[in-house]
């Protein structure tokens, strides 16, 4: 194995650009860990005139993005998207070049295949910055967690939305006004629906489901809701409970009808108590909690974006790639070996927290209550708010039921004369 | 090199028997993740005839450590203290086999040149159990922050004091009486000087030290304060000024007299904000705060000790360990590269509370009040309590000053003829 490690950078956008910064300027102490010399060859852009941050060296800067991975003994893709990336990626991969990346939604996508691709190789595929920006969790399940079984992953992984509802809650500001104030500090783009709709978030649920359970999880088998239909009352609903109102990833190992080994994962704004330690995460923070048999109850807690914040997930990456191709070795590479079988949300349990505008008249309640009663699902608390022109808004708070029960639940409330309108039903967790 | 694994587990106290336990109930597993097989081929204990946990293999059990070693390709050090686990280490490194251990009392003393022999022989020394039970910080510091520049790590690492402290605070006892409780519930040990006298801490800030800066730390080099001078009063007034008081081991990056770049490490306890996450740590979880030049703020979080919990760790160092001798490479090991000089505690700068009893006459606070100012030690705050007996207590809250100064300071406090007592001081971080 050569003494120097030629890096190829793809892509040299945020993240990018404060990768490039810190290999030169943190070159001594990242040479000294990685126990190699590295030495950047090529940075592939879309535009090589464009302006460019004044330590981007501009003579490494080529648009021929496969000249960059040919020369390159150590891949670094930050283009995002799918393609070009699984080309450039599975090319380098094939040629046992090692790779770090931070796409999640090609992971989420294409994961499994580059994964083995990788094994094959003996290749690394190295991906920290996909799940949770500076957050090192993926270490935490695929090497600390190596020797454990892990019963949950449970986290805030998106922080455009922690920021939405942050301000929802502290500023009593509409979603609206929210997106705004996130889109005006470039925390959410022009186009914000990956991160509303909840799509960012669960491409990560589906990565940390595949490191934590041992099991092929692909986007489509992760539930997803996302925070544009929330409203201000909804918040304030979510205060008067003592619960936060969070957009939640969660991956569990659960137990099916036939009692057999199962998992589930979902994308949805959650109700969490106040002792629950995410409830405190705010801002541009991402915080993961995993429970875990042996070890009990882990958090990881830090910054979930941001150029240099991922920068740093990216260099951890790079050092351990490069101490591989120097002293030779691998890392494990996620194997799906359990294959354990994939739950729909419908046919787990869960509480929920139901609310209605209805007709303030004698009977209502009762009516309503039966639809509840006829389905099995318990309820822990109701009430009603002052009656105005005839109308009433009423709240239920249920015990933990099937999913699909609660779901038919609300569509046969529906129906019902008393009942004017469903305004919200939340998860609680 | 052999399909199978053959493990080799020194003691089997609390920890060694969960190790064994899970070796065993979690096999398939973990031979799925190290892509090896995995045997234990011997247990060496103290006395073979002693009572044991059920699922412990009586005819793995031997008093012949050496034998022990021998035959293994990996060997589990969990006997603690520095002899004969040094010598027993020593000799597997030197044959190039595989060492997990959970001994910061050896690696503090002696890590440097066991590191060394690791990463001459190409071998795996592995430890995340000996800093904060299954809390995945060595992970991270050695492999997420490998690629980022570490400016302070601060944490609770010691879980019996942080019992001790908490039970203080919340249920309003003398340290004696908390003491007393941690034995009853086995958090604390007979002798607990190792715990309440901080020693156990600086052993694992030392290590921190060591894994953040890539500077040698020995334990000489941690100052250290326990807590068994402690009492309620320095509680209750850390309570009123909406502080917490925890015991905390910190290294940071610091800048000497002459601008150079030098690092200093302490255990002591130390009044925290309650907007500080460590302030809400309670019992017997553990938590490190990590404060990185790119990555920004990381918490960690999880039980800090207990047999189940800290084999967790050891069986991800395990499958780590085994993983690389299944399919070639070593952990990088810890390397001293960076030679930071070490700078005393007494030369860096920090805010304090002083509590003192003193006489109430007039002209006493002005005495005190000249103390300060002459060694240069500004005020925040000060206040004194209604006078019983011609006596009162005065509470002061300094700015940042270098600590020898602050040294100085209440040492001459105590020779004026106005000042009864001193009855504390601690840190303000």
């Amino acid at each position: 194995m050569s003494n120097t490690i030629k890096i190829g950078v793809l892509g040299c956008g945020t993240v990018g650009s404060q990768v490039v910064r810190l290999l030169g300027e943190r070159k001594d102490d990242l040479q000294a860990r990685a126990g190699a010399k590295l030495e950047i060859t090529g940075i592939s852009v879309g535009r090589v005139d464009a302006p460019r941050d004044p330590w981007v060296p501009r003579e490494k800067l080529t648009s021929d993005s496969e000249k960059v991975v040919y020369e390159a003994d150590l891949v670094i893709e930050l283009i995002g998207g799918i393609e070009p990336a699984r080309t450039l990626i599975t090319r380098a991969l094939s040629a046992g070049k090692s790779v770090v990346t931070g796409n999640k939604a090609l992971l989420a996508a294409h994961g499994t295949a580059l994964f083995d691709l990788a094994r094959e190789k003996g290749a690394d595929l190295y991906y920290e910055a996909a799940v949770a920006g500076a957050v090192p969790v993926v270490y935490g399940l695929r090497e600390s967690l190596a020797g454990d079984r892990v019963e949950s992953v449970m986290g805030i992984v998106n922080g455009t939305t922690n920021y939405i509802l942050d301000q929802m809650s502290t500023q009593n500001w509409s979603y609206e006004q929210a997106l705004s104030s996130a889109q005006q500090l470039g925390y959410a783009e022009a186009d914000p629906t990956a991160d509303v709709e909840g799509l960012d978030a669960a491409a990560k649920c589906a990565l940390l489901a595949q490191l934590a359970f041992h099991t092929r999880v692909s986007l489509a088998d992760v539930s997803v809701k996302g925070i544009s239909h929330l409203t201000i009352d909804d918040i304030t609903d979510a205060a008067s409970q003592g619960y936060a109102l969070k957009l939640l990833a969660i991956a569990q190992r659960v137990t099916d009808e036939d009692g057999q080994e199962a998992i589930t994962c979902r994308v949805e704004p959650t109700l969490i108590d106040r002792s629950n330690p995410l409830s405190n995460v705010d801002g541009a923070f991402n915080a993961i909690v995993i429970d875990a048999e042996a070890a009990g109850r882990l958090m990881f807690y830090g910054q979930g974006a941001g150029g240099v914040q991922t920068a740093s997930a990216v260099l951890g990456d790079v050092v351990a790639a490069a101490f591989h191709l120097a002293h030779g070795g691998a890392a494990p590479q996620e194997s799906a070996y359990a294959s354990l079988p994939y739950l729909p949300t419908a046919e787990t349990y869960g509480a929920a927290r139901i609310r209605l505008q209805i007709r303030d008249e004698l009977g209502v309640l009762e009516q309503v209550a039966g639809v509840f009663a006829k389905n099995g699902v318990s309820l822990r608390q109701v009430s009603q708010s002052q009656s105005k022109d005839g109308k009433a808004d009423l709240a239920l708070s249920t015990q933990k039921a099937l999913r699909s029960k609660l779901e038919q639940t609300v569509s046969e409330l529906t129906g019902l004369p008393g009942v004017l309108g469903i305004r919200q039903m939340l998860q609680i967790h």
